[in-house]
């Protein structure tokens, strides 16, 4: 079992996928042109959004299910690790092969195979964006709610595979409150379906619920249907400023007794609004110690009426220098701030360290003034922000990226972070998965009994281990 | 294992359980009061809505998790079938207990341990009806959305195990769509602790996924925490007649070009509409061929113009009588023939069996018409109605108690109309799940390697199989 070594690449594995036979065997499956072996072709297929470095010794691109089967037969028989990748922007290293072997890429499944608005579904391949399939949709007047940021480069398998969020989930849900049906390859090349084309659906367990968030050690996604709603026909979002991160999280619970669930509720603290001022001069005001954007959706009445509640609710609790769209135009200069997040803290250091810790969302207030102590204490610059809403908080720890002991001190910070959040009610992912970069700290949130349940399930799917290895258990 | 005989029941059966040691343990671990071993006392707990009587040979009522993990841990010492009963109104004899064994009933597991307002949850132990759950968070609010029909009766632990359904769903999903975390007592009596508090939550297999459906046979539900929503302002419903079931049907997908998302829609066919008129004299016109009833729910203006759009889309599109409720009391009426259908079929026979197909929800016109075919090939008297929305149709074939022969033609019926709803993309059970009553028919739905991967779950959890023994899988 590998071991993870955060912040260090290592150089490329060899294992039995490197064996002439067996390259000989995966062309044979998916044709030659599909086969990438070359150091420099590799590489990219090494990594993702955590940038550390973990070269497969081949990059495998199937097009059908039957492909599919096949390689991961052919894994079983010679023994060599395979990892599923889908668009490869992952902040946790789940598509990353740690342990070697072979990387499938499924950029080539890209098929719809149907959109079907009168009963509310479209079922596709793996390998289009979320933003490919929420386009297909929308011509149909329909929407595919989930919009994890990354959502133009993620794939829909990965996401699903990840159990992707977003900003929409205060009134949508995640990825998986939105997958009706999979057909999934397991690791030993047998293929299951699971859940179909209704929402209703209770025959056998629930392999749909488990496959979502499995990170790809379960089995690969070849086929996904996907829940789909009428598309609303309108948005508006409210931006405003407030003296404390503690004024702007208390606003979020005054919705509900009006009656109101926002689609998306964000903050931005303190820090954040300074690197974006420093940086951009949107002309925020001083004063601002944290900035809340509220956005909701519906029927164009409905919409114009729930943001002229939203005003009048951040008016009465404190809020100032209260922004309304009018339009889709102003809708999206008002998210300008939160985009300018992002650029704005790599001017503080050379490696940002973007955690997602997540508590019931009243905590959301102390979990930040307690993150801000670690960082103190630690001297390491943090700045927080994201969906306050649903109390998924992204924790930016910057420091220099060649400075080793600023990184293990972020470290530190990470670590304590992680059991704050779990103490605070809450655990250490909301959205960003665990894959090997979080895999050490799993037992700050699961317990022994339940890590071992989870175990032996792996062992059901994946009997040889060659799936995935190197994540989530240690 | 045992083997289902559908429409007979079993004497009670002699296992472990009944050695005098363990009942003595079992006294030890929750008080002399709280077991029952008497025959006529423990007999009702041998039932539920099929009406079979598999009588167990002890009822035990544990009050806490501890005394929960004590029980199975003395299960697993001496192999004796343990069930997990809720409120006992199961339609597929999911907490019956058929091998025998002890029934564990959670009635005393009544508490709820926090609402909360801010953060949208409530945690509470499995025994409440959820009923009571939506009675407690409605007093701050707050809604919990899932509405099984028997929600005055089931409890909470129960429709979680079953992922239980309702109306609602086409709007707000099923019981697995609200469930956020549990603390749930494995078969071998370790517990275990899933999700939290949080919608986005991403450490881990997600084993609330796979606890929500899994019928009681991987573990016992001790602790649920829930999800909440504001409580919507007001509700509203249309109710139309139209000239066949297709007409009905045809509407359900014209109201995702409005944007529109009903709450609810439910269809009751030609043979319902003729029952409820000979037994009540709602004065339906005998044109009727189906009614349609269409719920909304969201703030006042909201639901008033949606109500609006409805009436028209009806209107525009074959309905006719078309009543829409301009008060709660008015609302209340148009229910009434969906409540008069289930007394009014009893009139044809003195057994109704009730199935709960689901197919794609522009499907249910021929399925309906094809149950119809059915039914009179096998001389057997049938009614549609049901969840038309999410198409989930109750199918009713209601026959004599005492003709074998009209049994056997039923049971017919029920195996091709099966096989009719997967053919036609969906599956055997919408919402009442497998138990013992459909566990001959679970391969029409789910293929064998998808079932290895279910009964290889099951191992994990339960290597000793004490855990509701003879279900799901023959």
């Amino acid at each position: 079992m590998f071991s993870s070594i955060h912040f260090q690449s290592k150089g490329r594995a060899t294992t039995n996928a490197s064996k002439p036979e067996v390259i000989a065997a995966l062309q044979a499956i998916v044709g030659e042109e599909n086969v990438i072996v070359e150091p420099e072709r590799v590489e990219p297929y090494g990594a993702d959004a955590v940038k550390e470095k973990f070269p497969p010794e081949a990059v495998v691109f199937p097009e059908t299910t039957a492909e599919m089967v096949a390689i991961l037969k052919l894994a079983n028989e010679h023994i060599f690790p395979v990892t599923a990748r889908g668009g490869g922007v992952g902040y946790t290293g789940g598509a990353v092969p740690v342990d070697g072997g072979i990387v499938i890429g499924t950029d080539r499944m890209k098929k719809i195979i149907e959109i079907n608005a009168d009963d509310l579904y479209v079922t596709c391949q793996p390998g289009l964006t979320t933003y490919e399939v929420q386009q297909a949709v929308a011509e149909q007047g329909l929407m595919f709610a989930p919009d994890p940021a990354s959502y133009k480069d993620s794939f829909i398998g990965g996401n699903i595979a990840e159990n992707a969020g977003g900003m929409r989930t205060p009134k949508y849900g995640v990825t998986k409150h939105h997958v009706l049906g999979l057909e999934v390859v397991t690791a030993t090349g047998e293929v299951i379906r699971t859940g179909g084309k209704t929402v209703k659906n209770v025959v056998g367990f629930d392999l749909v619920g488990l496959m979502c968030g499995s990170e790809g050690m379960l089995g690969i996604i070849t086929e996904a249907t996907l829940k789909l709603l009428p598309m609303p026909e309108a948005t508006s979002t409210v931006r405003a400023n407030f003296h404390s991160m503690e004024a702007a999280c208390k606003v979020l619970t005054k919705f509900t007794p009006e009656g109101l669930l926002p689609m998306a509720m964000e903050v931005i603290d303190k820090h954040c609004v300074a690197a974006i001022e420093d940086n951009f001069a949107f002309g925020l005001s001083k004063d601002a110690g944290a900035i809340l954007l509220v956005a909701v959706d519906g029927s164009k009445e409905e919409v114009e009426r729930n943001a002229l509640t939203i005003e009048r609710v951040i008016n009465e609790n404190g809020g100032f220098d209260v922004l309304r769209a009018k339009t889709k135009e102003e809708e999206d200069k008002l998210w300008d701030v939160r985009r300018a997040i992002s650029p704005s803290l790599m001017k503080y250091g050379t490696l940002k360290i973007n955690e997602d810790v997540v508590v019931p969302r009243s905590k959301v207030p102390e979990l930040v003034a307690r993150i801000e102590e670690i960082g103190k204490r630690h001297d390491t610059f943090v700045a927080n922000f994201g969906h306050a809403g649903d109390g998924n908080i992204h924790v930016n720890f910057v420091v220099d990226r060649d400075d080793p002991d600023a990184i293990r001190r972020a470290r530190e910070c990470v670590s304590e972070t992680f059991q704050l959040s779990v103490n605070l009610g809450g655990t250490i992912s909301g959205e960003h998965g665990i894959g090997y970069v979080k895999s050490q700290y799993m037992h700050y949130a699961i317990d022994r009994p339940t890590l071992e349940i989870m175990k032996g399930i792996k062992q059901v799917f994946d009997p040889n281990g060659i799936l995935n290895p190197g994540k989530m258990f240690v």
